[in-house]
């Protein structure tokens, strides 16, 4: 689909997977005149800009953003606010903002709210993270088919959101518009605590004997892969969800404790029941 | 490689994913002249019948291992007992009993001890399970390249053990031998314990909305894929590796409430310190 460019400049602040892939879809639907990059290395900015991920970049993220009437946030989320303090004195009227973070909640609200008048922040998160999160594994086609949680508030800017669902929708996300906290609710569950999980189960093999790590068969080697995420990334996730964390972490561990009382009492039937139950669950995914 | 059969006649009891695999394995070296079934569905053993993957079979265990010289426990393991005092009366002398049980421990010992004099026990795990459970899904390279620990003891027969390693090497197994409590000990930690967590995680999303699942992405699928296993398979051998899995759960406990802690009190780089850990180690399986 051959259209014309609806921006005429975005900014990429953080060119990291997300980031450089966001950054490629762009220049292929050519929705984009220029693209600049914002990072902390200068090095991968400049890998970027060789292989043509970025148009130019810069070391001042609110260099970065001059001119521009799109900026993405796609650095972990929480330099997410300092960033959009450094920024702020620099963005031109009528730009919008959005980002790519796993958490929304409160800090879209704070967001929208450190922003000058005329400036809109529309939060976004696409289901396409992994734990990969270099440029290396950027590809254009990365959102393609990928859910777009985008989270509107009650103060959103209807034309800047338009604006950003149909920049997702073009590169081939399948966007759902969803309350801030409902999806940190949601995510918590099907994603944060995951992550949470699997580093604990990680570091449970390192309590006992790291080497048992090398028997290991695709079942564990699937069900930790999220452990080789990055962890400036998840500690940010982390910190900003605990709310929701805390609260599943309770209830995680109520499920464990049941397991073991049915262990301890040798409660063959119970544990079947237990495990059938998240079996038939987990068949809606299949 | 084409040899001549070791094997006169094999006793596949349990024809499921790992039994139909071994026995089309078998067939597929030419390793054996006949190989009879037992199962609890004819359905399921007429079907494999069908398929060639055994010649025949019964509905009576100790029939199908009349004159085998091969007996392949294949069942959940929680079986094992009841199965072996039911043939053990019928069994030729020099009959080589073997099985694909995930837990070994006390259960190795009980089963050679129970045996007639003349029949000969060496357990055996081979790495190749999944959440997959049936013939469907049985192919006889499914143990090519994958472990395959072998579990003699101390009164095992050597001649026995020759002829159990070398059908898993023919058949493409690497084989390691192994102290059957210490296969237990590993097992549980790369094995039993994640699937008992994913179980678990999946049951917590229950508790909280089960619809929330339906916003998965990738890492939650992949951390849960193994919560796709059999209820059944699954109770056995958690029963019969509780000791060390309450070990471990208690371990679990430990790494969660020390990661509780820190998102309780903010502390953002005690968490990306214990993710960092876990990335860490897990990098040995990448």
């Amino acid at each position: 689909m051959a259209i014309s460019p609806v921006i005429n400049k975005a900014a990429i602040i953080g060119v990291g997977l997300l980031g450089a892939s966001f950054s490629l879809a762009l220049k292929e639907m050519n929705l984009c005149r220029t693209i600049s990059g914002f990072g902390r290395s200068e090095k991968n900015l400049n890998r970027a800009k060789e292989r043509g991920i970025i148009d130019d970049y810069s070391l001042e993220a609110a260099d970065a953003c001059k001119d521009a009437d799109f900026v993405l946030l796609s650095t972990p989320v929480g330099a997410f606010s300092s960033l959009v303090n450094t920024i702020r004195g620099d963005l031109k009227k009528g730009a919008v903002i959005t980002d790519v973070g796993s958490v929304k909640g409160r800090l879209v609200y704070d967001l929208e709210s450190s922003l000058p008048k005329g400036v809109s922040y529309i939060g976004a998160h696409p289901i396409a993270g992994s734990d990969k999160s270099g440029i290396d594994d950027a590809r254009p086609n990365l959102f393609n088919g990928a859910r777009c949680i985008i989270t509107p508030t009650e103060n959103s800017d209807q034309d800047a959101l338009n604006k950003v669902e149909s920049i997702w929708t073009v590169i081939g996300a399948k966007v759902e518009l969803m309350n801030p906290y409902k999806h940190d609710e949601i995510y918590a569950v099907v994603s944060h605590l995951p992550h949470i999980i699997a580093y604990a189960l990680v570091n449970t093999v390192g309590d006992i004997d790291y080497k048992y790590i090398d028997y290991s068969g695709q079942g564990f080697k699937d069900s930790t892969r999220i452990a080789l995420s990055s962890p400036e990334m998840w500690r940010d996730i982390s910190i900003f969800n605990r709310d929701n964390l805390m609260k599943l972490l309770g209830s995680l561990k109520e499920n464990l404790q049941e397991i073991e009382r049915l262990l301890q009492t040798g409660d063959a039937s119970g544990l079947e029941n237990i495990f059938l139950r998240a079996q038939e669950l987990r068949k809606r995914l299949k």
